[in-house]
């Protein structure tokens, strides 16, 4: 990723023209955009092909599986064309050896935290263990959660020059520029990007909140 | 489920032909048969609603994201006629809410512990919490270890009359027999039928073993 406007859509819709739709628009003005699982199940993986001849793509796949499966998962993010692909850390180094291993051509992000209430029961205790597992197997960042900049502060200091990669802001509450200030190199928006009336102008406001132009 | 035969059959190929060949031979004595991601992205999720023409298909997506995106995929599970999810349970109370929620007209399965090396770091070590929340919110069972018939004596006492099916059994050297008197209601095994020179005859070995005929 170019790190142009430190800015990353969630392109969070599941049909495919309005996807379509605001890839078209958002891409000028963002540095990659990320689909999950209901768009790809929607549409079938080739929709990631159609994606990224607007945008670097980036599969949040939350991929969790054993070692191998892993593997095969990661492969299909792959050969879709995604440049990115975002994997769960909890289910231990092997698992996230695999990731690794099958997306080396790509950049690989791991979940250290989430900011869901429920993350804060097994998942966020362990979020410094996952960073550092993340960069002992050579992942190429981490997610981390933009609603709480102290905690990408903390996690910065366990990935070093790394990506991290913060997702909640806007809609959710986090601050773009907050999280950048706290060490993210990317913060990921949905909502209050795709469900603008002008998807385009949202995502340019954000920009220059980012910039403090 | 039927609770004929006790047998899951782990359908992990990921080409089309040869999945629906295994499946029409041995969905004759096998209670379901699961899928997982590598297919599903291969062939589009369409391919469960082929498969449940020959058997009821649980779908191994090992959910693991928020609540509203484990909603979402877990919707997609049951529009193309799935019988059962599974999800990961390590993401918290709130997304496995999502997911029961979401599957309630089928049967949500929550992995409360896992075999690979990986999986004692971070999952293993909760194994109990996951699986009594698993039964707080109205999972119809849990994933337990058939290679550790021990692990799953001990999450019976915590899930009590819910379901628990047993993966590894077989060619990661977990024994039909041994998990099934330890507790689990079903075996899941992949390898030793779907590579076997006749995947039926194969199948009916392991029943046999199973109900010590």
């Amino acid at each position: 990723m170019r790190k142009k406007t430190r800015l990353i859509l969630a392109l969070d819709v599941t049909e495919r023209a309005p996807a379509l739709e605001v890839a078209e628009q958002v891409a000028p003005v963002v540095d990659a955009i990320k689909v999950n699982y209901p768009i790809i199940l929607g549409c079938g993986i080739g929709i990631v092909k159609e994606l990224a001849s607007y945008s670097d793509i980036i599969c949040d796949l939350k991929v969790a599986d054993v070692p191998n499966t892993n593997r095969l998962i990661v492969q299909h993010a792959v050969s879709a064309g995604a440049k990115g692909v975002i994997c769960q850390g909890f289910v231990g180094r092997d698992s996230l050896e695999a990731c690794v291993d099958a997306g080396r051509r790509i950049d690989v992000f791991v979940v250290a935290e989430m900011s869901h209430p429920g993350s804060n029961i097994f998942i966020n205790p362990h979020a410094e263990d996952i960073a550092r597992m993340a960069m002992n197997v050579g992942a190429a960042g981490i997610i981390a959660p933009g609603t709480r900049p102290e905690r990408i502060r903390a996690l910065r200091k366990v990935v070093g020059k790394a990506l991290i990669l913060a997702p909640g802001i806007g809609a959710q509450g986090g601050k773009a520029s907050a999280a950048i200030k706290a060490g993210a190199n990317y913060v990921i928006v949905g909502r209050s990007i795709y469900q603008a009336e002008d998807p385009r102008a949202a995502a340019e406001v954000i920009v220059r909140e980012i910039t403090g132009d």
